[in-house]
């Protein structure tokens, strides 16, 4: 497959003051009790299918290890058999054959590694991942879940990020657990000159 | 009127990684050059039949001086003849009858002094106004305007909070400049017991 072909998103639910975790890495308040009458919902066939369309996960250490904490709690591996790569430099559990760990540069394992090989190409988190991808110019699209909740002082959805990146907004959703979902593209033209 | 009749909603536009300002306290990027096709449009009309319904401001000295900054350079006086109450312990400049200074508590400004006076009350920022707003309970409503754009650090949207406050969604809006704008309402209920 070509490199061009591929497409690289960065996801993550976020608090309306942009956090995605607190400072101890906790997310317990990403269940919140609201409810949006106007809003879409979700049904478990839409969300199975749209997991269908992602070739592979990307993702730091820290999501890595909370999602082993959900799966140890009983909630369940929200990854399914999805190639996942794990950016760490530390020895980390190898839990199941779909999940790789890749201590080397950002930029060679999406470039090099990942676009030639995968289309849909996910970046799952945390900050500091998703603050490097947009940094190194690595990501065409923002996918940004915004729940009804401001938290005060956590992680950032984007940490170490240092330049102004403008975006084209795609798309925007809102739900019936009062989550906004809000897409854009990367200005890539942009971004190029900041 | 009865205080209980009125109400306080905080506004403010912020990127998509939820700062108001760069450090050094600019908005030059506020300019997106982004189009959302399916987006509303704000007609002239409709933003000065908007701006009528607000009674009163309430901001921070740096908002004000930002302010001051705009009319100084030809972009005219955002607040109109509406009664803006400026919260500082320095002297500033009153440029006009409809500016007020208040150096004091702010619950005692919002409670005792505009809630009964004001049916609409706008902070119009900046965060650490914002973030006391609502850490002490204040606010009954946010507004939140979400640019097309990332700037990676800056002056967070809410500064100094330091506990979660749930949300209520209300509204969801895009426009064809790319903004989104939310509106949620604070869940008072939960708030006083967080």
């Amino acid at each position: 497959m070509s490199p061009s072909a591929s497409r690289v998103t960065i996801h993550m639910a976020a608090s309306l003051d942009g956090f995605i975790a607190r400072k101890d890495g906790s997310v317990d308040w990403l269940e919140t009790p609201d409810s949006y009458a106007e809003g879409e919902t979700m049904s478990p066939e839409y969300v199975v299918a749209f997991l269908k369309t992602i070739d592979c996960y990307v993702m730091g250490s820290r999501t890595y290890e909370t999602a082993l904490g959900f799966e140890a709690k009983g909630h369940g591996w929200a990854y399914g058999d999805t190639p996942t790569y794990v950016l760490t430099s530390r020895q980390l559990p190898k839990t199941r054959p779909s999940v790789a760990f890749h201590s080397g540069d950002l930029a060679t394992l999406i470039n090099d590694q990942l676009r030639p090989r995968y289309r849909n190409i996910w970046v799952a988190g945390g900050g500091a991942v998703a603050g490097a991808c947009l940094k190194l110019g690595l990501a065409d699209e923002l996918r940004y879940s915004i729940l009804p909740v401001v938290i005060g002082e956590g992680i950032p959805f984007f940490a170490g990020l240092d330049k102004i990146v403008p975006l084209h907004l795609v798309e925007v959703r809102a739900y019936k657990s009062g989550m906004v979902a809000l897409r854009h593209e990367v200005r890539r033209e942009a971004a190029a000159t900041a």
